[in-house]
C-alpha cells in the first residue's frame, strides 16, 4: 500500500512519524493532510532517505536544488559536489536534471549519496536516447517512455516530474494567442515537438494510467509538470499556461484516486501582482494538492542575479501559499550553474521561504529570529553568528573587520543604538 | 520660492521638467504632485546635480545607497569609491552616514563628487561633537542642533533626515509595551537617550519650525526619520513604531504648509504578511507624502545575505506603493559594508524597485523586460547581456562555459526549450 492508503486506514506510518517530529506536528495532522492529499512525502519504497520532507498545507515551506550535467558539462564527479553543496545549505529535496551522455552514471550515483529526496524528469533521458540514435523526438514510442519510467523508478527515484498537462489544445492555445517565448520548459518542448510531428496527444496524458500504475508500485510522488509556464513575464497568465493547469487539476485528482501522491508545478516569470493568484487558482483547481513554484521570477531583466528575483517571488508566493520552492541560481540563462552558485541559490530560496513561513504562521517559524533579536541585542556575537543562517559567511565578515570597541560592528562602532540606548536606562532608575 | 511654493502657483520648474523627461511623463503631472505633496524632488537651491530624480506616486521607485566612515574606518577615498560604485549600479541617491572623526571632510568630498543627490542624519554630527568633547549626549543643545542644520544646508545637502518624530510619548510607549529590540535606530537612540537624561521634549520636534524654516531657505526636502523603527520581526507594528508614524503624518502637514517637501521613513524589520498594512498607514496617515523604506527585512535570520532580505521587503513594499527604498548590504549587521557590498546592495535593490513598478504599472516599466526576452527567445546574446541589469557579471558568467552548440548556454545546451521548440514550428508549415 502507499502513504495515501495507509493515510486513508488511519494509518499513521514511521515516515508520517518523522515528517511529524521534524515539524513539531502531530503524526495526525500529517496522516489527514496525506489522506486528503493537501501533503505528499517524496519517498520511494525502493530507497532510504535519511532526510525525509513533508511538502504542504501547515508545513513548513521546503526547497528544491536542481542539480546535473548537461552534454558539454559532463563531470559526476562536480555534480556529487553539488548535492553535498545543495544538502548542507539545508535543500530539502534535489533533482537531477542531468543531460549529459554518462547521465544514468550521474543519476545513479546521486542516488546512492544522496541523504534527500531525489526526483528526475524521465523525459529528458528519453529525449537523450532519440538525440543519440541521431533519429528525430518525433520518433520516441509510448514504449520508450514507459520503459524509462520503469527503469529510473527501479533505482529508487523519489519523484517525478512528470509533463502531462501539455496537451495539444493547450498548444493549440499557445498558438492562437500567440506568445512572447513559447515554450521555456524542456520538458514541454519535447513534448510538443512530439505532438507537432506525429500529430498525436502528448503520450504522458494519453497513458497516464500507465503513469500512475509504475508510480504506485513503489509510492512515487508525481510532480506534475508546467511544460508551458511562462518564460517571461509577458507571457504570465495567459491561456496555455491556464488550461494546462486546469488539466493537471484533473490529473491530480485521478493520481489521488489512484492512490499515488501528487502536486503541481507551476511559473515560472510572473510579475508580483499576479502571484497570489496564480497560488489560490492552483489550489482551488487542484484541490489543495502542493503547490511547487519555480521562481517564480519577477523580471527578465536581472541574469547574473536571478537568485534574488527568485527569492522575492517565492516569498511571496509561499506566503501566499505556496509549499514548495524550487530554487534559481545567479547562473539561471546564463549557463550550468557552478557549485558556489548552487549555494548561493539553496541560501537565497532558504531565506525567502523562511520569511514566507513566518507570514504564514507556520508553527515556531520566528523562535530562530527572535533569538538571534535576543542576542543581537545583547551584542552576543557568538549565538547571531552561529544561528544565522551561513554561519561561517557571517563569521568571516564579521572578523573581516574590526571596531574599535569590542561588543559593537563597525557599521557604528561607538554610535551603536542597542548600546547609547541601553546605556541610558542603565543609567537611569525609572525610565 | 521653494518647489512646492512654485508647483503651486502653476509653475513648470526646470527641475520638474527633468524629472517629467526622465519618467515619461508630462511637466503638469510632476507639479501636480509636488504641490500635493506625494511627489518630492530632493535638490538642495545651492547644489547643481547632474541626475536629479523625482520620488512619488506614479514614478519609478527609486533607490538609495548609504554610504559613509565610521570611527574605525575613517577613509574618504574609500567612502568616494562607494560613490562612485553605488552611482554606476543605479543608486538614485546616496546618503552620506559618517561618523569618522573626519566626518566633515567625507561629507564635503561626497558633495562635490556625487552627481546624484545627497542626504545626511545631521544629529550624528552633533552626537559627535559630544563624543569628541568627552560630555555626554545629554549637554548638547538646540543651538548645536540647528547650527548643525545651518551649516550643513550651506554645504549643499539635498536632504536631511530628521528624527522629529521621537517624542517622549512614542519612548514611553515603547517602555509601557516593551520591545525585544528597543530602539535600532541611531538617531533615535540619540534622541531618546538626550530625553531621559535631560526629562525635556526631542528639540527637532520642539523646534520643528526652526527646521522648516532652515529646510525652506535652502529647499532642502525632509526624510522624517523613523527613530522608532522595529530593529526586529518580533517588534514590527507596535504602539511606539505607530505613534512615531501618527507624529510624523503630522509633521508632514506642516511641512507641506510651509512649502517644504517632506517624505516619511518607514520600518525596518517586518513580516511580509504586515508590509502592505504599513504601506497604507503611512499614505494614510501621512496624506500620501512618500514613503521611503528601510528594507524592510523580512526576517532577521539572514545576516551575510540581507540585501536578499531586504530585496524581499522591499519589492513587497514598494508594489504595495512605497516610493523610495534604502538599499541593505549583504554586510548588514556585521559590519562596514565594503564597495563591492555596495554594489550588491544597490543592484539587489535596484530589482526589487523594478520588479514592484512592473507590479505597480509604472509608465513603460515592462519595456526592457519584453526587450530582453525577445533576445532570449531569438538566442539574441549580445542583446540580452547588454540590457540586463549588469552587464559585466551576466558576460562573465556566460564567457565561463562555452556550449557545444553556438546560440545556447551550457544549462540544456542540445536540450534547449526555446531551439527545440523553434526547430518544429519552423518545419510544420500549419502548426
Amino acid at each position: 500500500m502507499t502513504q495515501i492508503e495507509r493515510a486513508r486506514k488511519g494509518k499513521i506510518t514511521s515516515k508520517m512519524k518523522k515528517v511529524a517530529s521534524f515539524e513539531g506536528l502531530s503524526g495526525e495532522f500529517i496522516a489527514k493532510g496525506v489522506s486528503e492529499g493537501s501533503i505528499v512525502i517524496p519517498s520511494s519504497r525502493l530507497r532510504k532517505t535519511e532526510k525525509l520532507c513533508g511538502i504542504g498545507e501547515g508545513l513548513r515551506t521546503k526547497v528544491n536544488a536542481n542539480i546535473g550535467t548537461s552534454p558539454g558539462h559532463d563531470n559526476t564527479g562536480y555534480e556529487i559536489k553539488k548535492l553535498e553543496i545543495a544538502t548542507k545549505a539545508g535543500a530539502d529535496t534535489v533533482m537531477d536534471l542531468s543531460t549529459g551522455r554518462h547521465m544514468k552514471r550521474t543519476r545513479r550515483a546521486i542516488l546512492e549519496r544522496s541523504r534527500i529526496p531525489v526526483g528526475t524528469v524521465p523525459i529528458y533521458e528519453v529525449a537523450s536516447m532519440a538525440f543519440e540514435k541521431r533519429t528525430g523526438l518525433g520518433d520516441i514510442t509510448t514504449g520508450d517512455i514507459l520503459d524509462c519510467l520503469n527503469g529510473q523508478a527501479l533505482e529508487g527515484v523519489d519523484f517525478f516530474t512528470i509533463h502531462a498537462g501539455v496537451t495539444r489544445n493547450a498548444v493549440k492555445i499557445l498558438f492562437e494567442e500567440g506568445r512572447l517565448m513559447d515554450i521555456v520548459s524542456r520538458g514541454g518542448a519535447i513534448l510538443a515537438n512530439w505532438m507537432l510531428t506525429t500529430g498525436m496527444e502528448n503520450p504522458l496524458y494519453e497513458h497516464f494510467d500507465d503513469v500512475l500504475e509504475i508510480s504506485k508500485r513503489y509510492d512515487i510522488t508525481l510532480s506534475l509538470g508546467d511544460g508551458m509556464r511562462p518564460g517571461c513575464i509577458k507571457d504570465a497568465g495567459d491561456g496555455a499556461q491556464i488550461e494546462e493547469l486546469v488539466t493537471l487539476g484533473q490529473l491530480a485528482k485521478r493520481a489521488k484516486a489512484k492512490g499515488v501522491q501528487a502536486m503541481i508545478e507551476g511559473p515560472g516569470h510572473v510579475p508580483i501582482n499576479e502571484i497570489e493568484t496564480n497560488v489560490r487558482m492552483e489550489k482551488s483547481l487542484c484541490d489543495n494538492a502542493p503547490f511547487y513554484v519555480l521562481g517564480p521570477l519577477v523580471t527578465d531583466i536581472a541574469s547574473g542575479y536571478d537568485h534574488i528575483t527568485a527569492a522575492i517571488g517565492g516569498a511571496i508566493a509561499a506566503a501566499s501559499g505556496a509549499d514548495f520552492l524550487c530554487y534559481v541560481t545567479p547562473s539561471e540563462h546564463l549557463r550550468l550553474p557552478s557549485a558556489q552558485d548552487v549555494k548561493e541559490g539553496v541560501i537565497a530560496s532558504k531565506i525567502a521561504a523562511h520569511a514566507a513561513d513566518i507570514a504564514k504562521h507556520v508553527k515556531d517559524a520566528g523562535k530562530v529570529d527572535d533569538m538571534i533579536s535576543r542576542a543581537r541585542k545583547e551584542r552576543d556575537w557568538e549565538t547571531q553568528l552561529k544561528l544565522s543562517i551561513d554561519p561561517s559567511k557571517s563569521r568571516s565578515l564579521r572578523k573581516s573587520s574590526k571596531p574599535l570597541v569590542k561588543d559593537v560592528c563597525t557599521m557604528c562602532d561607538r554610535y551603536c543604538a542597542l548600546k547609547i540606548f541601553d546605556e541610558i536606562t542603565k543609567k537611569a532608575k525609572t525610565p
